[in-house]
């Protein structure tokens, strides 16, 4: 690698960062699944260099050319040199994407991925940005749990994550967008799938990233109120409420190091407790408010199907009280086709099949919403 | 044909009528799009007798044998015989279907076709139930309109007019169900696409047939009350709202001879007036309620979405009113992916393959509903 | 019908005829399957004035308007007018398409359609010439025998044979072509599939329609020769070999009124007797002479495959004997995907996936042939 | 990993080889693409230990996990232990391949990947053998070349060639087969795609593996003669011919060293030249025996035509000269569908879509080939 030229990021000409993150940082964090570092590059090679931390859960990397997959692994902990391609025609330029396939973690403290820099013989020129700014906010379906691995398995492992086979990424490119991401297994608009009323996403949506911990991510700045300032958001795209839907079907939630317990109920008769289902309703509520307050101009389109329709009218309902009380009309309920044992994918979530489906539905009516501004 | 013998349908031991109709009527009108009589039957030979009357707008049926279309044609006026299979194998049982391709008509008082009999070297044997009873209740999605014909078409005529590509169709054998269809191209839940009131599907539900018209339809029973205790109906699909979103955007209707006028409003800001969105919401819950007073079992399947989602929020908001009035939760909501630009049929509606999309998601939900009782 | 002006068809001044035919002739006969008549028309109405005879094979006819296939219905012998549209804008001008979608039948020597003329309130226009002609030759494959009824038919009845559905049909829409047919089911190259030496296409290839019988088709001009002239041929495809494979399994074909007897044989092992293959491929040697004679600038493309590939090397070697013999390279031979139990129709023939995915690869090849011109 | 044990892949008990090996090698050369270990192994976590070398041409390995590909990358020379799976259940059995996705290599002496062992906290279990075996003998095509990578793409590079997106693979997979490649891009039955006569896989066919070079490779065993009697075979596939064909339209080869020089040549009419052309029947005819002589039970499949159909006849012709020669009817003829705009992939060869039908018409012909047995 002597004829190759080693860059820090920061003296890189023209480089596209994906997702949200801190204008400038050097080392860069990728935090969210989808968090990419894009560059226009000629010569005849590229190579990353990377430093991954983790504790339990590993990371993964996709590479992408010329909007190409070519490669998807696992990292181990430490600082490596990638090599994104070689041996191409020197004098073309190549699109390249190094991108986040996980999910941010709140479940290893240590779980981070930072570029520091890139070696190449060639030379960097400007990327342009995408047509649309979009933002995704949502579950393990956006964070693409069962996107990657056998229709049956059941481990809750990072190698079945993605964001290579989400429809996150299948909606943004079919639209020429950017994507950002901010997305959790298991987390819910009031409660996590369990119960668990600290899992809720509008609690963390003004960090930067609120959804990973430990000392190394704060001092990264995750903890950080992020400056929505710095970007503007065409449309917001919430893909929320399945995790809220399972929480009335699990036994209440306990923390037993401060006694506090949670628990949304059903009816003697399956229906959904009135009271609980409000309260569901009004956390509804309060987010759109809180994505409106954040993304003044935004299209906000709430998706919801792809693992049941359980909550269609609450959600909608929650739509209809938002709107009553603020004016505000510029929102929409979209619902996704729900999974079917065709669709599946591993650990009983949407499979690439399923996500496909989604992210038509989703684009088409993007393009059709854009197309008549 | 002297080789044929000649039947009465009510001299038949075994056929099997689809669609509403006057149990043991002899001729049998075939009110409704997907109204059919279907035989099982052996011999080289099968001929329908048949009587057809119109004025303006063509009859269109269509043959089926062995589950499988084999001719679709435009009827004159007059009685015929048509032949519906010649030359099989006598000894083998065949299934065969003969349907009303085109809906009930109120434009042209002397539309109906009659099946009198059939003529066959065969005999007749048991045609047996289907799995599920289904109604469906729409407009001219439902009736199939744009399924036939090329896109670019703008004739409103029969010929574009089919059930034998509508997603009703493909439901049912997808379900192995029977089907019963009441739709009507413009009308909706509240007023018609032009803001006709009396355009609305709820006023002539009651009735065997409301929406013909004519003495020869009268006399034929279709303004009767329909005797909804004939069948038990484990699922009502309403695809319904279609067209009250149109009124919205059209101008004012008039009665010149009462002197009646109706018009559903938008704000100067393009959205719903709110009046007017409640008299819909009001309308939708009324239907709601004599649904549910004439198929007290049923599952309500309120589906929407194939021509655009702007009413989503009101109807979800009036299956929301419904159940809290009722405590009627046996109800769903569910959107059915829009029609773009592939999937265009003619006259600007959704074509074969918009239909086949909403069957497919329409067929998966009702399948994972019927599999949980 | 007062309101419509009815024409011989020689009086309209613009019509154009598919398939073979006497040119001018009036009325004109229809005697292949996709034979047609395509007319571009104004005005509200059309009827086609028709003339069908039959003795035990029923005639079938579609109709398209504007590419559109909107009806397939069977005739009964005797005149007749037909609505082909009715209700239509009279100022647009429709294309319409009158097809025998039956092929010539030597098993009934009644069969035959006629067009006489037409009735509308509209005016003719011209028909353009399509982009290239094309000459079909073949078998049921051709025919189109099992693109209509259920999977497991086993009658032999016109009602499963069809040009609509056809791999003919669709690779001459792909590519704008006309669209010339003569084929019939049962038939080959060297002997038909029960060894009668008498099935052969190549005997009859020379005269306008010798697939064909009786004093009506006689005096029809049926067993003229054929004027090559009146065409000017882009591409003969030439779909043949299926059933002398067969005829190799089948037992000896006898006939008891002259004694005459044939047989193509096995050898003991189950491999093709080494005699009886060489008659089999002198037969497609001098087919490709006589197709050279009557086509002198056409691509030949020798299609084999849809009905099982066992006679792919025995047509390759013939193909090489022709032009070591001739010098004529221009032509080619093309397998064509075996049709599977997913792609299977009625009567164990290719059903309409085959035909889609046959259509494909020729359609393709030409495609490519015809760039590089 | 002080968790795990560590095993040399002699001290397995359980292990399936894919591919052309030494049998009992360790550590264990992969020598083509498709090559690979495969371990049914329980435990949470599994590693495995690599030797990598290359000096030019990189190398690429992908990892699969009950059948589903979850990583694919790039390795640089030197050893590693690369982690397949981590944080899975312990007691479930895991069916796990590691396969090397790049094809053996003539034009880097350095190039070549060695499997030392595993390393894990579980326990080996027995890999069943395939239903059937087969060996794929093939150049580019067979190769992967074009299915990684975007369309457009013209860098010849190991990242865009694939055994994971390769017909073979599929075919193998949908027949539940074990598969056997030998390949290499540009070569072919008599010549290069530059008329290098020294680049055809006969010359190859029978060393292990003929198709890399350099003393490493050698030491490994690689130029030895294969053992055929290791294997049986029930089908060899061949798809060579497409370079052979290119030959024809390239300029001559020269070997300067040598002085020597070869041209497979066209007529001024571009047809091929008959001299030239048997020359390469002749080769296709040895090649056929020498495939017998070492798979004598096998069917041969040679299939041509995913990048064009040039040699149809010349193949055929050369089949039908080995047959006459040998009494030799197992085998057969299949053209594969040329491959398109619509499914072409990078450097102008078939992308994943033209694998995906080439290997649907191969495994059907196979499925109903391997039913008639």
């Amino acid at each position: 690698m002597n004829h190759l030229k080693k860059y820090a990021l920061k003296d890189i000409p023209h480089y596209k960062v994906h997702g949200r993150t801190v204008p400038g940082a050097c080392p860069l964090p990728l935090f969210f699944s989808g968090s990419a570092v894009e560059l226009n590059v000629s010569g005849a090679e590229l190579w990353a260099d990377l430093e991954v931390s983790w504790e339990n859960l590993e990371m993964w990397v996709t590479v992408e050319v010329n909007g190409e997959l070519l490669s998807r692994q696992m990292f181990m902990p430490g600082t490596c040199s990638l090599c994104l391609f070689r041996g191409m025609n020197p004098e073309t330029v190549k699109n390249v994407r190094l991108t986040r396939e996980l999910q941010a973690m709140t479940e290893d403290e240590d779980c981070c991925l930072l570029v520091h820099g890139f070696q190449t013989d060639g030379c960097f020129h400007p990327v342009p940005k995408g047509k649309y700014t979009l933002e995704f906010v949502g579950d393990s379906i956006t964070s693409g749990e069962g996107t990657y691995g056998a229709v049956g398995e059941a481990d809750w492992i990072p190698m079945y994550m993605s964001y290579s086979r989400d429809y996150a990424k299948m909606t943004a490119e079919a639209l020429g967008a950017d994507a950002f991401l901010i997305s959790k297994g298991g987390w819910g608009v009031l409660c996590g799938w369990d119960n668990n009323p600290h899992s809720n996403i509008p609690s963390r949506y003004e960090q930067l990233c609120g959804l990973c911990c430990g000392k190394r991510n704060e001092s990264l700045g995750a903890f950080a109120p992020y400056d929505f300032s710095t970007r503007k958001t065409d449309a917001v795209i919430v893909n929320l409420g399945t995790n809220d839907a399972s929480a009335f079907q699990q036994p209440a939630w306990h923390d037993p190091a401060t006694g506090e317990t949670f628990k949304q109920h059903l009816n003697p008769d399956g229906t959904f407790f009135e009271d609980d289902l409000n309260r569901f309703k009004k956390a509804v509520v309060s987010f759109l408010e809180m994505l409106r307050r954040h993304n003044p101009h935004a299209h906000i389109v709430w998706c919801y199907g792809m693992l049941g329709y359980d909550l269609t009218t609450a959600i909608t309902d929650a739509i209809n009280r938002y709107t009553a009380k603020s004016g505000d009309h510029n929102l929409v309920f979209l619902q996704l086709p729900n999974t079917t044992a065709e669709t599946v994918g591993s650990n009983e979530h949407p499979g690439v099949l399923s996500h496909q489906r989604a992210a038509r539905v989703l684009t088409e009516y993007l393009q059709d919403y854009f197309s008549k501004l």
